[in-house]
């Protein structure tokens, strides 16, 4: 593969005397460099998203910035499952990329910006075009918690229709700052918005617990539409109380989870 | 990876000299130490259940002490599927591990102190969220046995529902021993209990044979519900001999599927 | 693993010398020694039968002898996908071993012997519990061929019921001559019997054929019950003109996909 | 593999002396030869095609020659997962290969030959039995494009029967250039046309636009049973507008997908 204008990534692969040299240009360029921690959490999240499936050649994962809540790092345009660290760039809230170096930017980078500039909590962001969820997309059957690993589904699970912010002849992309907002307001206080004939939107705290949710989405979705057939439409789901209990407990165990899917995800093939 | 106090790891591992060493020091702290075999065999369950999609980063497997029926031996809290030889602490029937040194236990450990202190039969647990079965726990459709390699679930399997021992506000874990042992009564003299929410408990009188279940339950879920569509409700079962002869035979034959799952689990990556 | 007498193995595998040496023990055993080829065959079919999923732990394969019909060959008891040369076993038409040297045996070998006792014919034979097929087996829905691959579907697919020769409190095995001699008599002129609660056995040709079918029978009861579904029952199938023709002609690309099959089971892990 | 007169293989693989001399004795057999990287990316599509599941042992893809439209390039009969350089022939517009030097054909070449005939636009193409795609062909339920991935089905999706063209007694292939012209004018202007009990022909205007319609296609096919199901029937496609606009788009970002396909389908097992 070609690398164009690795600079990030030589500030984090190059030795000593040639990192103080990036670092001097980069310092111009950004209020603070981000850690290279949130960095390779970053890639590892690509990485895990298309090993698990939730991610094919499309789809992509955003974290904000953790000294600077007015940026947040993106992949360039690019399949997540062959995201380097020298593919990471740094945008602002208006969806503009600092140091682009000519890199292809993805056009629907403005689903993070908008979410990121109305909701102040939140972290991290996935946009997918996770298969199993497709469906609950493009019909009215609500997406609800099966059981307690997709327990942050009991905040319910909006379905963005994009006919009502751009008309009925759009490419289905949120290709602006105007389309991401309308998204970000559909999404409101849940951690999943679902966007009729396209794809989902799950947002978290941290790198971990969106990959977490984005996985656990994709998994109760499936389990659902299977129950629903089984039981004929009479399902238990969880109710309000078991939702929130058990949202609270799974975030104290994340990393149990991440781990695994790291180490499947970055084994060498 | 870290490598945390790894004393039963080291036993081992360890050459003859640190082995006695270490072995002086462990002799105070429980009676007897399990057999190597036994730890090596609980590390091939944990992959192989992983392997098989039994598990994912959740989920363990536990199997009692061949000499104390009053200790079985779990692995700290963690996947499944990285577990190696020192990650097994020893546990009593209260579900206190004996020598913890610090590290993380699993919250729901009680699920397999309270079914062993309750059956003095069941010598090997699994608890999982195996995806197949999950429907089956939020519909009134029972499980049942659809081809002679399930033939045990000819035994009947209910349905555990946590609000009735709980209360209907619970994070859906069985957190503390009163819960542990409500699932285990719901078991009864069956071989698998489902969990509404949650997922399903297996139990056998072997690792080997636990394992089994637990891959073969995963698969009659999965055949069940297609078999119910296909023939619109109408399927033919194992009646209640067909189960219980099959499942005498294919006692004798589970080393055949185990040597296959252990290579498969086991392989180099 | 423990390699137990690997007598065969021995002789395929040993020097010129050591060869000679054993080929003249073998000599007594057997009118005529199988041929290398058709035995490297039968271990490529069990890893490939294992490799695409028809079986699992469990399941087997068996050729007849080329120049002996009253003799097949078949593994000793164990998962297909573990499968060597020296592993395989020469059986009479009665199920018995000829020099099985304290090897264990399949208990269902007398599937494959009566078969080759009741159709001259047949020159392999596969049992399976391949997954996608156990719902038909258990539902009255006919399996029938819903594109060409699967046309040999065309000469119908009996159901083996068990309580019929065997009474409604059998293992579900077929254990002995007399239900072995039932299937086969069930299977008629077909290339496929279902088996209720258990199975299937698919017949061929050859080795080449009959894991083409055992494979393609697995897809179309897929693709079938997807149809049904999707159709709502109304489904167009091939007429019997249309499935003869195309078995003639698959009979002769039958090597197209043995190659790929090949390459994917047998590559280094 | 044995290699059978690697004639196009030698000419890429060669060193300086010798390709010349091939170059030639090729240079008689037609008027341009094409470019290294149109086979590559052939190969390429072979692969990738296999690795993804739309091709299994059987199915081809084709593509035009680019600076010859009255030729296009085609691997000889074989498995797509297995296709070398070596293995792609020339044919003419009426199915004739070049110089097959003695190498089997697929019987199924005039799907090509008669497509690139009728409809001078298209540039590649696939002919597959897609899983999830046989369902559709089978019933009368019509394939439409669920999410924006697929919106290329928006143009419609014709069911081929051969029936109508070559009566009710066929072996199902696409065997002669009438039955070919048959499929080309059944095809239109739809980039998909599905073949009852058979399988379905994806076109497109370029190796990477074929490729990745036809894994789109299954995807879609699966995702649309699926939300049938889920929605009872109910279910919002792409309309018209959105249909053409998601397509306009997505042909400018194929490569972001072919990328990770290829690395996917290429890498050393």
């Amino acid at each position: 593969m070609r690398k164009s204008v690795p600079l990030l990534g030589a500030f984090l692969l190059a030795g000593a005397a040639a990192a103080l040299e990036v670092a001097e240009a980069a310092a111009s360029r950004t209020k603070a460099m981000p850690h290279p921690d949130l960095i390779d959490d970053l890639v590892a999240a690509n990485r895990i998203l298309s090993d698990q499936g939730v991610v094919d050649g499309f789809g992509h994962v955003s974290v904000r910035h953790e000294t600077d809540p007015g940026r947040f790092l993106l992949a360039r345009s690019m399949a997540p499952g062959l995201v380097s660290a020298d593919d990471i760039l740094e945008f602002d809230l208006d969806g503009n990329a600092i140091e682009p170096w000519g890199r292809a930017l993805y056009v629907e980078r403005f689903i993070h910006s908008e979410i990121y500039k109305a909701h102040p909590d939140i972290k991290a962001v996935v946009h997918s075009h996770s298969p199993s969820i497709i469906p609950f997309g493009a019909t009215d059957v609500p997406l609800r918690p099966i059981y307690h690993m997709s327990s942050f589904l009991g905040a319910g699970v909006p379905v963005f229709e994009i006919r009502e912010a751009g008309g009925a002849a759009t490419d289905m992309l949120i290709r602006d700052p105007a389309l991401g907002a309308a998204v970000a307001r559909k999404l409101g206080g849940s951690a999943v918005v679902l966007m009729r004939g396209h794809g989902n939107v799950v947002v978290g705290q941290s790198i971990e617990q969106v990959v977490f949710r984005a996985i656990y989405t994709e998994i109760n979705a499936k389990l659902q539409a299977e129950a629903l057939r089984l039981g004929q439409g009479e399902v238990a789901f969880l109710n309000t109380d078991e939702a929130a209990k058990a949202t609270a407990t799974n975030n104290r165990v994340l990393s149990r989870a991440w781990e695994l899917w790291k180490q499947q995800a970055l084994r060498p093939r």
